[in-house]
């Protein structure tokens, strides 16, 4: 079956990277959306069968935007899970060395995460809005003194050739992707369940909402609290947990709290 | 007195904005930190009486960074708090219109936070990696049909003048900072606790830190799951409660976690 997949932003991206390591030989047509919020309205349109949602990584903690994106597109939800470590490589022209690049073009993020390196060289940063257009920028300008930091997939994308690889200060640099489909049937079944539930701002509330899952021996695999846009200061929370099939989601949803919402059962 | 803030960001910048606005006319020196780990070591070091750590914001939610970052400096604590709203403004050269303005500078997050005026009137966009350093080089080239997206203080630091004021998609943008220092006295007495602490890893764990915190009828203000560096899905908690005078915070994380720390109390 030829499978399409939506990720956020240009070809060769890191989301790509993990698209392929996911759906491998099954994926025929890979995706670019400008932003999270064009994705999960390109899969709610049906546009593609799936799409990759970043929802964690190791450095940075939550991405809350995208379990927010979840809540306001009813008409997606959380299918499957993957891991994918992130490694930041120094990409630069064919036969260039790492010796003479002087100055490296990548997004912001990336080169923070690329600080100790960048220092120890001594190398001259220019900031752009995407990794994997670092490295389109860098190819087309085909100039040895001229890198970019950013994803190995990129090179299979634009060319040039990776001149370092694994740069990034802290070797721990994993993210995790929600599957997202408009078509509710768990891709693999994990035994996850994602959940947003609101609750009233009083003292004890958290604590009796995770009763009810706490209750049934059930386990809290993360949890986040999100301020309401509009309300400052008032909580959305959002919990994944560990759920075999013969608990009743939509019972436990409702147990929670009047509020709440199955994001996905996966 | 004579008071030392220290803040994260360029001459100008959002922050630098909240400590002027927090300590008025007692702020005699502020001083702009590359990062947060240099402001954090900074404040720890005593080069400046205070610091301003954003902690939260109403649109992307916790700053985890924050918390960790206070769980590695033992010699500093949260002793006040302060919110900030985050007003984006188009500021361009002295006369200029906005009629005028063909280009826009500024961080990736503030064109993103402004995607809807930016669309509206067709504008260029140009990545640089601060929204006051956009003031600065906009005030420096003068040329009518450039302008930035920044904060309206950066026009106290550099020149230029204010040709649109909240500008943001969201009008609701607030952020919080924790102020901190190497005294750990409270600067407000706001009645809040801070806390950290690492939990194992199975069912319920979490359920019972909280019934320590709901047993005493304390409020959870805020509460945050941290992906551990370096252990991939394993957590550490940061809680924020309402907290008497009477409540002795030591025994009280005790309680939560054998292995749990006060980050604060203001």
């Amino acid at each position: 079956m030829a499978t399409s997949v939506g990720f956020q932003g240009e070809r060769g991206a890191f989301s790509e990277e993990a698209a392929y390591a996911l759906f491998a030989d099954d994926l025929s047509v890979a995706c670019g959306y400008d932003d999270f919020d064009a994705l999960v309205a390109g899969v709610e349109k049906g546009e593609v069968h799936y799409g990759l949602l970043p929802c964690e990584n190791t450095i940075y903690g939550s991405i809350a935007r995208a379990y927010d994106l979840l809540l306001e597109h009813a008409g997606v939800a959380i299918v499957d899970e993957t891991v994918h470590r992130i490694e930041q490589c120094l990409i630069g022209t064919e036969k260039a060395k790492v010796a003479e690049v002087e100055q490296v073009l990548s997004h912001p993020v990336a080169l923070e995460q690329c600080r100790r390196f960048l220092k120890q060289r001594g190398l001259r940063v220019v900031v752009v809005a995407d990794t994997a257009g670092a490295v389109r920028e860098v190819v087309a300008k085909n100039d040895a003194r001229v890198a970019a930091i950013g994803p190995r997939f990129a090179v299979v994308q634009y060319g040039g050739s990776v001149l370092a690889e694994s740069i990034q200060d802290e070797t721990e640099n994993v993210t995790r992707f929600f599957v997202i489909s408009r078509n509710p049937g768990a891709r693999r079944n994990l035994g996850r369940l994602c959940l947003a539930f609101v609750l009233p701002h009083r003292s004890g509330s958290l604590y009796e909402a995770l009763g009810a899952v706490a209750g049934r021996g059930l386990n809290l695999r993360s949890l986040i609290a999100r301020p309401r846009l509009g309300r400052p200061f008032e909580y959305v929370f959002y919990a994944e947990l560990d759920c075999p099939a013969e608990i009743d989601a939509a019972a436990l949803a409702r147990t929670i709290s009047p509020e709440s919402r199955v994001l996905g059962r996966y």
